[in-house]
């Protein structure tokens, strides 16, 4: 399974599991000359886990970020950048009770069948969101090197559940979506979540929803159909973080019902500058950036880890048995995701940036 | 732009213009000892474009595939296969007239500036729907591959504009598809898909639709996560396909609005054979197969090139310009879409069944 | 197999055999905006092909290239170029008596069990030296782009047998390499290697011999260390010619037996410029470019088919055999070589300039 | 500078600095079910370092492997694997006097000019022999792997400065290598090359050597030409080492004058099997294992920082400038080198036997 790294000129590798000493990442391809240090990544790990205790399971002590290579003096070398966070607070007693009846919905029966057995099925192991402790490292790097030459990314929770916010605004979304314990910039569709999250493992039950990721001033004609284009690039990064079943660009599967004459997005100048009217595209157009923002959603589904009784299988008495899964699980996974889609479309971005010339190999100034 | 290759172990490299010479593909890693002749390619090659001209545009002749490398005495070598198809009939003159006057909802403006204006801009050039021939040829290499080992793959049109058909049976797909003009196995459904496309082209108007694809007796655990798992794949594989907007496995999208309890997929024994009574999980969970189908759907945008009359700009001329699109154009590229989807997954499935030592390097016997 | 790409941004995939229709190669990644016309290629197809019948088989027809993709009004377009060229006089007659019975030195018993029998043996198919004219073809639009930025690429022979040519001025190289039959720019070595060639062929034997490649103007600092090191990837490109043997670097082997105070190149400042004493190092240091000139040579192994009788095994009657290689075969491959190694550097250099940002991916004027 | 990662299927990534907090790497792709615990690293890393303090610089306490995942149980898993070795006993204090002054022969100025100056100087950074360690963590699991097919591998010392060894037997390798301090397996010639070593570094001056590496048991028909041919893979692996000047397989530069009849491998068949009277070729034939033992041999140029005083230049000061390395520099890094060698050969290996279906992607029992 040789499946862990991603990008070719900015690379991430991650590593990690659920219950082992840490989760971690190299990055290669970094541009040399960006300042970093490791208090830098607090903001992010911080912002991954809402403060409130009735959303998520939240592990008490803070994660910490801990750069082992890379870095002198404050900067990046251009040399590969490791950094590791310690995983604390272990508890994997849980895990013995279901190691033979496999959760459903869940990586643990294909998993055992591809890795004969061998794999760490303690939290979802490999499998865990965990591991995406390593995508907001990741992602943090790619960022502040977007920065530098003004692109911004902005994700935020667009739905849980049948709830779904209206399109907020930009401003709205830089300023309240970390307020959200659900991650959602409107307070009134935020509060409506968070009930419903609240009902939801009261039940034992779990909820799953939608994160948007917005991208402001890309550069127009960035990607590389067609196996490379942008949109099939940020569509496989997004699906490599847990539980995404959907990704969609722009206005997405409701393209399929639009004709023509309402889809396109008509063009107009003003002062020499190009621009649509409207950008159901979602910024990207035969797999190239069109210089409207890059609009991308994933659905999340619903925890699979849950309370409530199942039926599942019984692998080493070979019978059907009932499944209650117990331990740490959060009722909706959606708050969790938002910095980890964000990270990868960020590294996503990064990469091509780096390979269409847009963000050199040395930083001199920023 | 160096993203014309797809795969690891069976990589394919597609080139080609629309209103140039050809369109190819080269096909690397390949087993040897794979029955493979000149007219095995044309069923797909003549399915690819139905029979009747008012669903969509079609070239009189028919197109034939030619083997240039890769084949000797009737079988594969294990060198890479060049295959090429010849482009006839073509017509530029319609797009001289618009070739400062980028169409809405198509790649003119951001190829033109990606490409510093070089790129071949008659027909889309590399942009056009005409290069997934490219991909059917592959798509048949890939699908005599998974043959092999009794894996099927069945691609239909799901939806065209706001018709969607119910979930056909397996036993329709594969006797009905073909028999209809928009690849729809419902009879009642494809009629009324085609009289919708009529009534969109009278109006000088275009349509866009699902296509799902349903992949049958897959091996449990493959794929290789978490950035080179399945789905990701899969998914980043159907957005090279021109138009697809958007792409969800099982429930998708609808699973951000269930609960827990209501898309997980539970689990039962019956004589030693686990197998989940459910399929929301459309067959993939944590990126490896499940052992269930496949089923993995993309949404297409309708053709952005319509008769009617839209706004553009015209950049010799530096200001707005109303655009109406001639020439031939389907109304639309669902239809067609249907096989070119089918052999993107096919071409990532036998990727990774050879990366999981499913399908070995020489073919003994079959 | 899927080996037969070679690069990461500027990338090409070589396809066909020797006795097959075609051979070919697609490029991807050439940047736009380059001039290129078939009658480009002929110069370095007719140089590939020393005119003098008695140092080398000579197909009589010359070969003619063929550009199926990627080009447009005369430019280069972005999109991945596909070019052919015919095998033309092909006979076959020959290779049907040995086709049980292996060439000593040739592929031809490890190719009949990696494909399982599969493989197209006639005149080595794809292992013929014959694939390397697809190289040449890659060979010339890198060294166009090279040019862009004032980098020269000199591939000349250094040795055949036992006769080695002293060190040749850059000029002399330049104006004699392809006026020599052996492609030797030193005259009096040239002719002494011309006898040993016919010397070796009368006595139904073959040489072996030395490339050397000079590559003039590099900026500093070009390679991907650890494992995309410059000097890495130049080397696995070279292994990728059939019959090179060995690859070194400046002295190469000699550094093996030089101390350090006589191996270190030192340095001087004149007029605020940094250069080396000496050039020991052939040019990379640390894996990356160091301003001096890039000196590398290959090791290639005399032709493996010879008329003089060997022994082998008859696969088919298992047993001892002897063989006496018939056909049309080179007695020396060197000179053939010359601008295969030569188009392989090229393409190396191609690929890392572009991918540290030395060659952009439009080219607005040249 | 995206270069950090090596192979396909089997991935390293490797990452840390000589004066950074730790050397590491992380293995992709690794088969679950392979015994491994942290005492496994041992043996290698002990004998990486000669204990004879007047061949090698020595840090004094040893280093110690730390895995920090991709276990379970004392099993691999499938996952990613991560191990660090910590840098210990590191004083920094000698390199700022030369931060601008490059030291010839070394990485120092190439590295300073594509970082813009941001790179890691102190004790070579990332270009110092110390990341080698990495290497060498990888290649015990390779070695591990190659063991569970029963393929071995050996490299040894065979020559340093001017004094070179007869092929010593295998059975002198497997036993002496490591009782040697320089490596080499024959005493009388490992006696000479310890005084030469002790004699350059009297002078202040350093030795080269070359190192061989040989391979027994590997299968036929291993290795994916053209450009992934198993000698391109191997020595482009080869020149990640640092030092490497040349790679050359079985007669290497020697095939280049020797005639065909001399060279060529010839045949026999006995009891049915076939094998080659001589191994002039080295084991690889057209890129493909031919079944003979791989024999590889890498020169290592002489340690490039020496006590001698060599003419180098003051960037800071723009003029010329003396300079005599101080500090803890090996008169000779060839001994140090083998196991390095050794690991990424093997590392090689690996990836090209499990793209070859020879490892599988479980180990069922060993």
């Amino acid at each position: 399974m040789a499946g862990n790294s991603l990008g070719k000129e900015f690379v991430i590798t991650t590593f990690g599991e659920s219950h082992g000493k840490i989760v971690g990442v190299v990055i290669d391809g970094c541009p040399a000359g960006l300042p970093l240090q490791e208090k830098d990544f607090q903001e992010d790990l911080d912002n991954r886990i809402p403060a409130q205790p009735n959303i998520v399971s939240a592990r008490i002590e803070k994660d910490r970020a801990k750069i082992l290579s890379g870095t002198f003096n404050g900067f990046t070398t251009g040399a590969p950048i490791a950094i590791t966070v310690e995983n604390k607070e272990i508890n994997s007693s849980d895990y013995d009770a279901i190691k033979d009846k496999p959760r459903p919905a869940h990586s643990d029966l294909p998993a055992r069948i591809r890795f004969g057995g061998f794999n760490d099925y303690r939290g979802g192991g490999r499998f865990s969101g965990r591991v995406t402790v390593a995508l907001i490292l990741a992602g943090v790097i790619a960022k502040k090197l977007l920065s530098t030459i003004k692109v911004e990314i902005l994700a935020y929770t667009k739905a849980i559940g049948n709830i779904e916010t209206e399109n907020p605004t930009l401003e709205d979304i830089r300023k309240n979506r970390f307020n959200s314990p659900v991650r959602c910039p409107n307070s009134t569709a935020s509060k409506l979540m968070e009930d419903a999250i609240i009902e939801a493992k009261k039940e034992g039950d779990s909820l799953g929803g939608i994160v948007e990721c917005i991208t402001l001033n890309m550069p127009v004609g960035v990607g590389e159909p067609l196996f490379e284009a942008l949109d099939a690039d940020i569509a496989k990064a997004m699906f490599g973080v847990s539980a995404v079943k959907g990704v969609e660009f722009g206005v997405g599967f409701r393209a399929a019902e639009l004709k023509g004459s309402e889809n396109n997005d008509q063009y107009e100048i003003k002062k020499n500058k190009v621009s649509a009217l409207t950008n159901n595209a979602g910024g990207i157009l035969g797999g190239l950036t069109s210089g409207m923002p890059i609009i991308v959603r994933a659905a999340i589904k619903p925890t699979p880890s849950i309370a409530k009784q199942q039926q599942t299988v019984d692998l080493a008495k070979n019978e059907n048995a009932p499944l209650s899964v117990k331990g740490r699980h959060d009722p909706c996974i959606v708050p969790k995701a938002v910095l980890a889609i964000e990270a990868v479309v960020a590294v996503t971005l990064v990469d091509h940036l780096m390979r269409a010339g847009f963000i050199p190999i040395v930083l001199k100034e920023h």
